[in-house]
């Protein structure tokens, strides 16, 4: 079996895989691109992670996640920054091109949505200088509006691009999730203009059905499971100049349950049968 | 105890109450106003229904709920569709000035959000005469896009606006529920965009607090339970010009299982704290 060129597995997808074992069931399931996740990577050390990374053969599509930037100023916005620049560090050190971030939601006790939001640009305005010299492009990843208080306050590509806008595309751009943006009636229009900026900085597949679980961040679902009209969102981002690795990255309590090489295959499957006939245009 | 005048209380907060308690439990607690569902109403039978509403001495603000519009042509759309006429004449009969639609989610089996878009605005135009006729706004409410896939493909206010200015305002206008558009960044120029054309059917209130409970549906709170800035979304609805009455509108298991007099007194306590404060610009 082998995965479609572009396709990698995001690491979240098998969750409870040590960095080790991540990499040897991506690898050998045929990918030649796997998403990974910091702290997969700090239980082994970041020397150790690059050796492994190096040894696998696989490219890495990204590097999951920085951000957490709603802080009002003090201590802990400045640990929150700092902490920022050492994802972009590891990042560097292990290939990624990319640095997805979750942005953060409301801090506690706060209802200024719009103080939260200007604190994200703020931020990112800070971590610009860091992500140029190290060579990697900073990816704000707007999250589903149900997610707005507590995890991400930016919620549409409109709102990640308008931040992203005031930097240079090779240090800042967007994450287009179909997971996050399959609801918004703008989001064709926000694809093409992400890719007519170079601003594409990753493109995420997975799918929604209802009913949620419990713990809505457990609700993605295999590409195909669900109502996610891949096709038309497939074509927009190819359509737009995107020609990067797509990742399948996935949260939910069976799949993680599931053999990890089990998974990996029905990835490759689904992805192939879902996404691939949309990717040649 | 006397609720704020413009202060309605949305029959679905005591959710368990016939529409005979229900209306003695609002007048009872002082308030002028009552959002009324169509399922109590139809418990009795209209006629009766008017008896009861006329006898209570209360107004009615609108009328829950029309929609389910997103049926492809067919049998059932048909039915759909009368059954919102009848919900129109429902409204009529009652004295609500607004028939709410909730316009329904992907039919089974479809991927084709674009196409249950495009079917909702060909079902609002079907239903225009009818409104005109019995003088009843219908109001297109945009539900939180967790809801996009089984209860309203319709997400945002410019959604509902972009489909609500084909029609004269006196038959078509939306509504601005907190829950649904709070986290919206466009969501004050929408409100304004709104309020110029007269649009503003009914502004409904509650808030949005985390974690969301297992099922979604029921994840509304009092006002100032949770991270809603009532203070800028109202003063953007009074300063839009609207003027009507303002609803609290709340499922929630907990709420339901309460006192319906103690929840009818907790909601003009926190309406007057939360809201008040905020509609007389």
């Amino acid at each position: 079996m082998r995965a479609h060129p572009r396709l990698s597995l995001n690491q979240a997808t098998i969750k409870y895989a040590s960095l080790h074992d991540a990499l040897a069931v991506t690898a050998d399931a045929g990918f030649a691109s796997i998403g990974l996740w910091r702290e997969p990577i700090a239980e082994v050390g970041l020397r150790e992670a690059e050796r492994l990374v190096a040894d696998s053969g696989l490219r890495v599509s990204s590097l999951c996640r920085g951000g957490f930037i709603t802080t009002p100023p003090g201590a802990a916005r400045a640990a929150a920054l700092d902490d920022n620049r050492r994802a972009l560090d590891e990042a560097a050190a292990v290939g990624a091109p990319t640095l997805v971030l979750v942005v953060g939601g409301l801090p506690d006790g706060s209802r200024d949505l719009l103080g939260a939001r200007t604190r994200v640009a703020e931020a990112v305005a800070d971590l610009v200088e860091h992500a140029e010299q190290v060579g990697v492009q900073l990816a704000i990843e707007p999250l589903h509006p149900m997610y707005v208080s507590d995890r991400a306050v930016v919620s549409t590509l409109a709102q990640a691009l308008d931040i992203a806008e005031y930097f240079p595309a090779s240090a800042v751009g967007v994450v287009v999730d179909t997971f996050h943006v399959w609801w918004d009636p703008d989001v064709l229009r926000q694809i093409a203009r992400a890719g007519a900026g170079g601003r594409i900085a990753a493109y995420q597949v997975c799918d929604w059905a209802t009913p949620l679980p419990a713990d809505v961040l457990l609700a993605r679902h295999h590409v195909g499971d669900g109502v996610i009209d891949f096709g038309s969102l497939t074509r927009a981002v190819v359509e737009a100049g995107y020609g990067g690795d797509v990742e399948v990255e996935i949260f939910n309590q069976d799949v993680w349950d599931a053999d990890p090489r089990a998974v990996a295959r029905r990835v490759i499957e689904s992805f192939d049968a879902v996404v691939v006939p949309h990717l040649a245009v």
